[in-house]
C-alpha cells in the first residue's frame, strides 16, 4: 500500500490513491500530480481568515499548509495554516471519510500544502489555539498539492516561542533560523515583521509623493569609491575594477543639481565593514531623501522628520495586527513620538549626558552606549522615542558637510534616533565648488579622486540637504526588536552570505 | 569694479555688490554669499508654472535658473527656467534698475541660479518661446544664489532640438550628454522622461499593493552565481569571492515558498554581458513579480498583463504633459494596447512570421529582427503595441521552466512585448524538487551548485509563476525612444561607468 510519503512517479499519472479495493472514500483523498496548469477549474478557494460563523454550514475549498495533525481513534484533527491565520479541520470516519482516509490525513507531513473541501461548522467552545476560534472545518476531501519532507529543520511552534516564557522549552537559534529562512519566514512573527516592513516602504513613498518628491534610480556600480576608499566592495568590471556604492548620495545630489528639486530612492547600500554587531549589515536597504531648500536646511529636517512621523502613524493605524503578533513573541512598549518632532542641539545633548555623569569633549562624537543613554534621558524628560539631534561638531562629520555660519566648530548636520539608536544621518551639503574644495583639502582628500563630485556643482547648484534612513533599523526599532537580522529577509554580514 | 564672474572670497562677507558710488540700485542686485542657513526669512518663493495672469500686478519672488539673457540698449531680457517651465523677465533702466544693474543682469552666466523680485505683468502679445506665454516679470531685484561657470559643456537649446528638424543646426551627441549628465538632465525632455519613469514605478506599486502584493527586498550580493556562471560580476567579499545577483528570482521564489503568496520588488539587476546595443545595460532596474497561483499560470499572466495595462493607462491619464514634451523632440505615435491584453501562442507567431517569408524551426528562439517584424505584423493585424507571447519552446528556456503538460516540446512560459521589443520574460517555475532535479540534469547543470535552490522546494511549495520587467525598456518603448541610455539616469554599459 503506497503511503503518503511514497515518491511520486511519472507526471502523466493523475492521482495516487491509497490502495484499498473496499475503500468507499478512495476518490476523496490522495496526492495530486504536480500542478502543471493542466486545467482551469472553476473552484473558488476561500481564505482561512474568511472562515467565520458567517459561512457556517457552507461547503468550501481551502488551500493551506498542514501546521499540525493529531490522530485520535477514528478522527484526525489538523490545524491548517495560511500566512498568519489558522483553522482546525476534522477528518472523521463517516459518510465522507473512510478509516483509510483518516489514516492518510494523519500521515501527511507537516508543512505540506493541501486542498481541502469541507463544511464550515460552528463550534460550541472557542478553539484557543487557532486564529479562527469559532468554526472548524469538517473535511470531505483532502488532496496533497505539495508534499513536505518528513523532517523539518526547525519547528514553527518553537520558532515563535517567547524566549523568556518557559525555561527548558525549545526555541530556535538565529543561525538555524537564517540557514532555513524559507521555513522561518513562515512563522506568524516573521510574516508580521515583513508585512510591516513592506508598509514602511509604502508609507515612505506615499508621504513623499504627496509632497511632490520624484523617485530616482541610482547606479550601484561606480567607478570610484564615493566616500573615500575604506569599507568599499570591489567588483571586477570587464577588464577593470569598479566599486559598489556605499550610498546614493552623489547621485541624489546630482539630481538636485539637475533640477529635480526633491528626490527619493529606495535601494541597496553596501558597506564592506567588518562589524559583527546587532545593528550592522554589509548590505542594507537605504531610504534616501535629498531636497533643495530655499533658505534654511531646517526646511529639510522638518520634511524628513514629518515623513518619519507619517510612517509611525501609518504603521500604528494600519498594522496593529502585525504589531500585536510581533509583541506576542517580543513584548515591547508602543513606540512614542511627538508632533512636531523634538529637535535637540548637540550641545544640549552633551549637557544632559554630562549631568548624568558622562565625560565628553565638545567636539567628540557619541559612542553607541552614550547614544543609548541619551535615548533614555530624552525619553524620561520628553516622553518620546524619536528625536532629531542637530548641529553636530564639524570635526566628526564628512568633508561635504556645510559648516555652521555662526559657529565654525559646529555644522548644519543632524542624526535622527529611534529608541536611542541612530536611524538617519544627514546634513546640508556644501553646494559651492570652492568651499567644497577647501573642505576636502582640510580633510586631506585627494582632489583628483573627487573631481567629478566637485564638478557637479560648477554649473549652478541650489542649496540642499538630505539624509539616508536604514530600513532594517527602522523596522527593528519601531517593533522594539534587538537584532537587525530579524528585519532583513536575507541578511548579509561579514560571516553570512547565504541563503 | 568686480564683475559677476569675480570669485567669491570669504564667507562672512554678506554680499558683493557691483561697485558704483552713484549707483542708486546698488542694494537691489549682486551675488549673494553662499546660503549656509544663516537666516529663515519669511519670503515666499512663487513657482514659475504659477506665474499667470491670475497674479498679474503682484510683486513676487522667484528662484530660477538663467536660461538665456539678451541685453538690448537699456534693457535686458532674461528667460528664467524652473524644471519644465520658463518665463520672460525684463530688467530695464528706471526707478528700480540702474544701468549698472542691467549690465549686471546681462552678464550673469547661463544656468546660474538667481532670486528675482519682480512684478508680474500681462503681455499684449503671447511669448511663444516660453511656457508662461501671457505674462512677464518686471525685475526689481536680482541676486545670484549660485553662479555657473561661464562655459557650458553643452547648450540646453541644442540638447532639446529634434534631430530631424533642421540640418546643420547643432544637436548634442550621446556621449557629451552622458558625460555632462547633470546639465543634460535639466532639459525639458530629460525632466519629462524621468518624471514619467518615476510614475511607472509608482503605478506599478500602486496597482500591485491594491491587488494585495507584498513588497520584498532581496539581496544583491550572493554567494553563488544564481543563473549559471556566465555574465555574472564577481565581488571581493572580505577574504572570499561573491557575485552580484543577475535577478531576484531565487529570492522571490523563496518568498513564495515562505507563504508571502504575491510579492514584488524594484531593484538593480546586474548583467556582465559585453553587449553594446541600444537596449542592453550592465545594470538596470528590474520590476519583479512572483505569485502563487491556484491551478493555472494564466492567473499570473493576467495579473502581470493587467498591471502593465494599469501603468499604460495611468501614464496616459496623469503624464500627458510629459509625453507631449518628449514628443516635441522625439515624435512618436501614441502607445496602443487592448483590454484584455492580446495573448498569442508561440506557434501562432511562428505561422505569422512564416507567412511573411521568415524561415524558422518550431523550437527556434526569436531573433531581435524577427521580434521587431512580429511586432509590426501584430500591430497591423490587432492594432496593439502590447501583447503576450505564450508557450515558448521548452528548449529555449531555462531549466526551472515548467514544461507544458500537454506538449513536451512547449513550456508554460511567456514574454511580453512593447512596440516589438521584449520587456518581460517569465514562466511558471517548477515547484517540485524532483522534477527540478531532472530538468537541471537534462541541462547538464551541476546539482551541487544549485542545491540551495532546489532545497527551497522540499518543505511544501505552492505552484507559482512570475516575471521581471526592465524599467528602462518600458520607459523607452512607451515613449517611442530609441536608446535605453536615454531612460537610465546614469547608464552603465561595458564602456561606461561614469558619472
Amino acid at each position: 500500500m503506497p503511503s503518503v510519503n511514497a515518491s511520486r512517479k511519472g507526471q502523466e499519472k493523475p492521482r495516487e490513491i491509497v490502495d484499498a479495493a473496499e475503500d468507499y472514500a478512495k476518490e476523496r483523498y490522495g496526492i495530486s500530480s504536480i500542478i502543471q496548469s493542466q486545467e482551469k477549474p472553476d473552484r473558488i478557494l476561500v481564505r482561512v481568515r474568511d472562515l467565520t460563523v458567517q459561512n457556517a454550514d457552507n461547503v468550501v475549498w481551502v488551500r493551506a499548509r498542514v501546521h499540525t495533525s493529531r490522530a485520535k481513534g477514528k478522527q484526525c484533527f489538523l490545524v491548517l495554516r495560511q500566512q498568519q491565520f489558522n483553522v482546525q479541520a476534522l477528518v472523521a470516519v463517516g459518510d465522507h471519510a473512510s478509516k483509510q482516509m483518516v489514516k492518510f490525513a494523519a500521515n501527511i507531513n507537516k508543512e505540506s500544502i493541501v486542498d481541502v473541501e469541507g463544511i464550515v461548522r460552528k463550534v460550541n467552545q472557542k478553539i484557543g489555539s487557532c486564529t479562527q476560534q469559532d468554526v472548524e472545518l469538517h473535511v470531505q476531501k483532502i488532496y496533497v498539492i505539495s508534499l513536505a519532507e518528513p523532517r523539518l529543520p526547525l519547528q514553527l511552534d518553537d520558532a515563535i516561542r517567547p524566549e523568556v516564557e518557559e525555561e527548558g522549552r525549545a526555541t530556535v537559534n538565529q543561525d538555524t533560523r537564517l540557514d532555513n529562512r524559507v521555513i522561518d519566514l513562515r512563522t506568524s512573527t516573521s510574516q508580521a515583521i515583513f508585512l510591516l516592513q513592506s508598509g514602511i516602504c509604502h508609507l515612505f513613498r506615499e508621504t513623499l509623493i504627496n509632497k511632490g518628491f520624484v523617485e530616482i534610480q541610482t547606479p550601484k556600480i561606480i567607478s570610484a569609491a564615493s566616500e573615500g576608499g575604506a569599507n568599499v566592495f570591489t567588483v571586477s568590471y570587464f577588464k577593470n575594477n569598479a566599486y559598489l556604492a556605499q550610498s546614493p548620495q552623489l547621485y541624489k545630489q546630482m539630481c538636485i543639481c539637475a533640477d529635480f528639486e526633491k528626490v527619493f530612492c529606495i535601494g541597496p547600500v553596501f558597506r564592506a565593514e567588518d562589524s559583527n554587531t546587532h545593528r550592522h549589515l554589509t548590505e542594507f536597504v537605504g531610504l534616501d531623501i535629498e531636497m533643495a531648500f530655499n533658505y534654511h536646511y531646517h526646511e529639510v529636517v522638518e520634511e524628513i522628520a514629518n515623513t518619519l512621523v507619517q510612517i509611525f502613524k501609518g504603521l500604528q493605524e494600519r498594522y496593529q495586527t502585525e504589531i500585536q503578533t510581533v509583541n506576542k513573541q517580543f513584548p515591547c512598549e508602543p513606540f512614542k513620538f511627538l508632533e512636531p518632532t523634538l529637535r535637540l542641539e548637540y550641545c544640549e545633548a552633551l549637557a544632559m549626558l554630562r549631568e548624568a555623569g558622562v565625560e565628553m569633549g565638545d567636539e567628540e562624537d557619541l559612542s553607541t552606549p552614550n547614544e543609548k543613554l541619551l535615548g533614555r534621558l530624552v525619553k524620561e524628560k520628553y516622553d518620546t522615542d524619536f528625536y532629531v539631534l542637530d548641529k553636530y561638531p564639524l570635526a566628526v562629520r564628512p568633508f561635504y558637510t556645510m559648516p555652521d555660519p555662526r559657529n565654525p566648530k559646529q555644522s548644519n548636520s543632524y542624526d535622527m534616533f529611534m529608541r536611542g539608536e541612530e536611524i538617519l544621518s544627514g546634513a546640508q551639503r556644501i553646494h559651492d565648488p570652492q568651499l567644497l574644495t577647501e573642505r576636502a583639502l582640510h580633510h586631506g582628500i585627494d582632489l583628483e579622486k573627487i573631481k567629478a563630485y566637485i564638478d557637479s556643482f560648477r554649473f549652478g547648484a541650489p542649496p540642499h540637504a538630505g539624509g539616508g534612513i536604514g530600513l532594517e533599523r527602522v523596522t527593528m526599532l519601531f517593533l522594539g526588536l534587538h537584532n537587525v537580522r530579524q528585519t532583513s529577509m536575507f541578511p548579509r554580514d561579514p560571516k553570512r552570505l547565504t541563503p
